[in-house]
């Protein structure tokens, strides 16, 4: 099986490649790799035999060990340290896997009450949801992601398609928009994606992380869905209460013609992005560095550079910038600037001039962008005890990529996106860092307790009148629990009332209900109780 | 690597392995093993350097077809058709994966409505929820699905840990008790689980599917959690309203206890119950066979299982069975009976007697479950257009599984645990069928149009009030949109209200409010528009 997956493999990509023009070095290849799969399939065949052999063997001795194992109790568990060094073995390994983290109850309240709000906001402007795939086609997102792509989780070969994990929700967004023939969408997507990364959880950054992405695709006039985007980063961050922040914004037109002028060759103009983009974290003088010794730009062309990259500010920088006689001959970069005079001026009706910069160091990595790009920054102070390490760095970032969905439709028609990533996780670190006390994580409104022994029948009429009248209620699933273990319970969890059962009580046609907080008790009449207690929440 | 694969992968089995008591078969087993192994590394080794070159040149290769396939426009596209049988490759599929699909806004706008009513019975019962990776160490799922385990999506080795999709959210659930050393919780888990089965695509399968889970873990006493279980079915079935349904409810003691007393070998018990599972799509004659001529079973035992299983009923029928002969002499039959008649009478507590079936013929695939069971089926009349299709089979499924979490834990400490799975993927096919007419997608509650040309400053201006006031409200992105499609927008998607800009009322301070399903306009001050909408937001 190792053998035809292995010579099926490359079969495929020959084919896929016959399409192409033949270079020379192709066509060298191309021969070195039939050669070398002759020589390989005549060795694997003679082996192919045997490994079935041993597989089928070690497929009896699995089942052997998996019976063992399911039962729980033939082999009674070892201690994990011993003095023979294979006996932990026996245990499965009790972890997820690396990168990975189980989120019990409190973290998942906590991050259903920031992802409500930013779902909020998505809805206040009008954004309908959609849901793709956790994985899709591996050719799908192959090429997507520049050297990033080798952090891409791929799935085994079961003698199907070849398949990988989502890396982003962008290029499933724009292959959902492309393969669809949908023209205009106005959509959120909230899911998990999936990347090899080296995981650095104390910063909050895991291999399995969600995204929160609001996206507007349609041909629309310039910079009316790109300022809304804007605004939605500015509504969530202020919503979410992350401290204060600053919207960074830059247009990949006018990096372009920025560079241009400076007089970077234009097969330049990524790499010297990907350099630009490092400002926020390495000081400059360590990128002109790179940009002259492992880049081979000309050190007055980066000196060049080095001037517009230090500059920001507002609507005055786009005046400035757009008489600058450097600039002022290269077509992209006027375009640029005329997309920023328009995105600043609806900035200011939309209230966020205060919180967007102009900013021509700001480059983002992605390959995929087009036009205005901005990132979100928080300013510090936002944080908990961990402030320093967790407020710096990006919140939310995004941009338009006219060219995306067109790389997915049949007919390669191009639909202009743009679009907004909130970092989510970041916010989640943020608000659990700062969170104080314990977080409810379930909603009973009632608890129903037995004040003494064979009250358990009582209990379940009780409750059962409750959940028909649409109220969270619950109980101890034990027959006779201690008054005191149910009223630790309601404490702990946070119910805000409990109605206590007694047979005393019962026979006068009362029950007690309790409230948690002040301890305040009071008897209410067994046919009244569900009303008072409805009043009472509703007012609370 | 596929060598060192290989070779690692044995060497684990036979540590873990030696750790166990060593009967004869296993032992030769091994020795046949090692012999192979021995074999087969030789000759691995000797060909590891040809396949090390290469997997280098197919490197290479991927390299120059990846960089010519991100680019989008080096190579015009290709139609699919051609004369060429393999130029269709040029292309991406555009396509999800096999037994996937995208869900657009209405689908998951109605999928959100089901998903919401099922957490908020959920809720109602005081559970928590918690999230975990959608993707275990394999072996957390090795040996917990019996033959099903082929169904497991593995991801690729990429040189780290060995993982897999989740195959459901139970053994995850059991993991994340076992090794948090949780001893109770109620939880709900709403999530996507993963099976390569042959997707029946037209029944509603699919191979990414949504699992809702509701499980307590907890040492309480017998049957008050089994009971909450079935109650939650049951408000969940009429909360979402599929039609008249059931709850056949059966005991793996009493399963197990019968098949004793029919005369099965112990060691046929659960090939017997697989058997007896198929009931409701099979008719016994054919069960019966399969039992007799496949299975070995003697026909005199076949033909006692058959008197049991076509017995189904309440109360009436644990005392039948509880003064059966053959029955009365085993203990775990009586245990069942004894946990039959308690469920029967919390099940009439809660107002669900009606709802529920002691049914014999119930056994339920899996392996893990040591107690009560049950699965809900709908009983027809509860679907649209494809009534006799989608409404046949189960909605709901679950029971007790006592020995599952102990497998996790690291001191093997058991955690009682019952649940119930809500086929949540079945009841959205069935409201989809059912669904007339256009589902809302988002949330809008007004639209702000112009009337005419020049007035997208003003647009911009009003919507800024309507959203920081938390009014949800969007409008056209094109600068001058025509009045005619603005409003056709607002039929679309049914948003209720729109501003009407134009000069003429803005000089005298006014606005348009226009209700779009009636198309009444009415002039409202600029001052005050916003409060007249929340009014008749509130009303509506």
């Amino acid at each position: 099986m190792l053998a035809r997956q292995l010579l099926v493999g490359a079969g495929s990509s020959l084919r896929r490649y016959s399409n192409f023009s033949r270079g020379a070095m192709a066509a060298s290849t191309m021969q070195a790799i039939r050669a070398g799969e002759e020589n390989v399939r005549q060795q694997l065949a003679q082996i192919n035999e045997e490994v079935q052999k041993l597989l089928a063997l070690k497929e009896q001795l699995k089942q052997l060990t998996v019976e063992e194992d399911g039962s729980g109790e033939a082999v009674p568990a070892k201690p994990v340290a011993t003095s023979e060094p294979t006996s932990g073995n026996r245990n499965l390994s009790l972890k997820t896997p690396k990168g990975t983290r189980d989120y019990g109850p409190e973290a998942m309240a906590l991050r259903q009450r920031v992802l409500d709000q930013v779902i909020s906001v998505f809805r206040k402007h009008g954004a309908e949801t959609i849901d793709t795939p956790v994985f899709e086609l591996k050719e799908v997102l192959t090429g997507k992601y520049g050297e990033d792509s080798k952090l891409i989780y791929d799935l085994k070969d079961q003698g199907g398609e070849i398949l990988a994990l989502r890396y982003d929700l962008t290029v499933p967004f724009a292959r959902y928009v492309g393969m669809g023939n949908v023209f205009n969408i106005k959509r959120y997507h909230i899911a998990k994606v999936y990347r090899r990364d080296n995981p650095q959880i104390t910063r909050g950054r895991y291999r399995e992380f969600y995204q929160c992405d609001f996206d507007i695709a349609g041909t629309y006039d310039p910079m009316l869905p790109d300022a809304e985007c804007v605004k939605v980063v500015c509504e969530i961050l202020s919503e979410v209460g992350v401290g204060e922040f600053v919207v960074k914004l830059n247009h990949r037109k006018l990096l372009d013609g920025m560079f241009e002028a400076c007089g970077v060759p234009a097969d330049k103009f990524r790499t010297a992005c990907s350099s630009v983009d490092k400002l926020d974290k390495t000081p400059w003088d360590e990128v002109r560095r790179e940009m002259v010794e492992e880049k081979g730009l000309a050190e007055e062309t980066v000196d060049r550079i080095g001037e517009y990259v230090t500059l920001n500010g507002g609507a005055e920088l786009v005046d400035r910038l757009a008489a600058d006689e450097k600039l002022k001959g290269i077509r992209g970069a006027m375009e640029g600037l005329e997309d920023m005079r328009l995105l600043l001026q609806y900035c200011e009706i939309f209230q966020v001039a205060n919180r967007v910069s102009f900013d021509l160091s700001l480059a983002r990595g992605l390959d995929y962008y087009t036009g205005v790009i901005y990132e979100a920054v928080l300013l510090g102070g936002g944080g908990g005890k961990d402030e320093e390490e967790i407020t710096v760095g990006s919140v939310a970032g995004g941009g338009r990529y006219d060219n995306l969905v067109g790389m997915f439709n049949p007919k390669r028609k191009q639909v202009p996106c743009v679009g907004v990533s909130i970092g989510v996780e970041r916010l989640f670190s943020i608000i659990e860092a700062r969170a104080g006390g314990k977080t409810r994580t379930n909603e009973t409104e009632v608890y129903v307790a037995s004040a003494h022994k064979g009250l358990h029948l009582k209990r379940l009429e009780i409750l059962n009148k409750l959940w028909e009248a649409g109220v969270k209620a619950e109980h101890s699933y034990k027959l006779n629990p201690k008054l005191l273990a149910q009223l630790q319970h309601c404490e702990e969890y946070q119910i805000p009332y409990a109605i206590i059962l007694g047979d005393g009580e019962l026979s006068r046609g009362v029950v007690k209900l309790r409230e948690i907080a002040t301890r305040k008790e009071e008897e209410v009449a067994l046919d009244t109780f569900i009303e008072e207690l409805r009043r009472r929440l509703s007012v609370a």
